[in-house]
């Protein structure tokens, strides 16, 4: 019962820390459009202002809010019963959608710049956004190719996973990052009288919107990073099942129990073993997509 | 042999992605002085430009370079013999040297803006600048009377360990992001005619500063998150030492080999498992400050 409340305490604190991701990411979108809509040209495709605004909207929605939703879509209690297979093709949606709205936002600012004889690609910004571009698209196809298709053998499933998840959490970092830069080069260019040092409301605001995003993305780095908010392997649940229902699951639960004290914590870490180590294969969708 | 074959490959793999970290940040701190005396107005005290080039030296020496050393203290393989106290001295020391770099480089800006009656803290760069530095003081404190003091009890150490780790590493994350809106609003002010736009050698140089402190950060991150990287157990190493040397250690092998394949397979998955807990505990600091 003890254990049944400590695990509802940490479902709950993990609702509250979903929710405030979902009103961070939220208001970061919100903050987005009121900065183009009220303090800029609002939005067009004509090769002015207004198309470069699609820039900073489509970023923050795309390439911050719905990549951050991807990544811990998995984590996610309630799509703990649908299959691995589906929640993966959630995942990869996602990413997919987050690419597209990115290389549309590019193709925005290419346009605008191209319009205003404005050289591309000469900034920081522009450097490492566009290698954040590449390799997102390199992690995306690398994970359709080994974790989706049905091809890839476990062992190379296994030992791409860890470098899966690092690429995936640091391009993510990257992404915000780069929006930071963004932001800061388009108040220094665009606030002109008064000037960005003056601090206008809309200075206020886009450093607040900065602020958001800095937020986003530690709540989403830290709900990933977690070990317990993992989905449950689903191998590890049919044979935890096994144990507690069957006789001989009865029998190897009664002779351990029958033995020392030492045995029994054996037995408590070895169940907590087996569950890391059937998280490790799960992880690398060893069966479940079968 | 074949896995000590495998340890020693690991090993050169560590120490060839340990000297291309090093000599990344190396050449990063290199080019900050070639930025600051080739293309910049050098270093001085005075209230000049000279006074504000301190802040991107000492950030990228100190809050970067130095930083990112303190996080990988413990995984260099040759510092496993010296006790896990020395070990945490050198990190809270190496961690303290960068702040106070930090802090120099943070009075240099201001008083640089002062003199030249410059607003100070309206930039997103100097919001977020300005949280990091708060919240990486109070990590080092939190850390210092915490898991450096022998006063907190294991339960707080061990609660408290994921929190630090998460938290470090998000502030370093966040420094280098910082690093970059700062790089990004230095070339958009410093240069005029030729313009940043204008992709002018300064602009050149420093964007690849840029690019390269990302690469340290990403290499930093992934050697401080492999988890067969982290310095060894001291107190799993006794417990083994025990379980294989005494009479009573024998007896439990022994059992235990005489039971079922399932049992067999537990003790090396239990061995495993109090590895990995020992592995919690020791991180901690449980008894090896002591």
């Amino acid at each position: 019962a003890a254990h049944g409340a400590r695990k509802m305490e940490d479902y709950g604190r993990f609702l509250a820390l979903l929710a405030s991701t979902l009103l961070v990411g939220f208001v970061s979108v919100i903050l987005s459009l009121v900065w183009v809509f009220h303090f800029r040209e609002g939005l067009s495709w004509d090769g002015s202002p207004g198309e470069f605004n699609w820039h900073p909207v489509l970023i923050i929605t795309g390439f911050v809010f719905v990549q951050g939703i991807a990544i811990i879509v998995y984590r996610l209690p309630w799509t703990w019963k649908c299959s691995k297979l589906l929640m993966k093709f959630i995942h990869a949606g996602l990413n997919t959608i987050a690419l597209i709205l990115a290389i549309v936002s590019m193709v925005a600012v290419f346009e605008f710049h191209n319009a205003k004889n404005i050289p591309n690609m000469y900034s920081l910004h522009s450097w490492i956004g566009l290698t954040a571009v590449i390799f997102y698209s390199l992690q995306l196809l690398l994970g359709f190719a080994v974790f989706l298709l049905p091809f890839a053998p476990v062992h190379l499933r296994v030992a791409l996973m860890p470098i899966h998840v690092y690429s995936g959490l640091t391009i993510f970092a990257t992404v915000i990052a780069t929006s930071l830069m963004g932001i800061t080069e388009k108040l220094i260019f665009a606030l002109k009288s008064p000037a960005y040092s003056a601090s206008p409301p809309e200075a206020t605001l886009v450093n607040c919107l900065g602020l958001l995003l800095v937020i986003f993305g530690s709540l989403i780095l830290w709900m990933a990073s977690r070990p317990h908010w993992k989905r449950p392997p689903a191998e590890n649940a049919k044979i935890l099942r096994l144990i507690a229902a069957t006789p001989e699951g009865t029998q190897v639960e009664s002779t351990m129990t029958n033995s020392s004290n030492a045995d029994k914590s054996d037995l408590r870490i070895s169940t907590e073993a087996a569950r890391k180590q059937n998280i490790n294969f799960d992880e690398a969708g060893q069966r479940s997509t079968m």
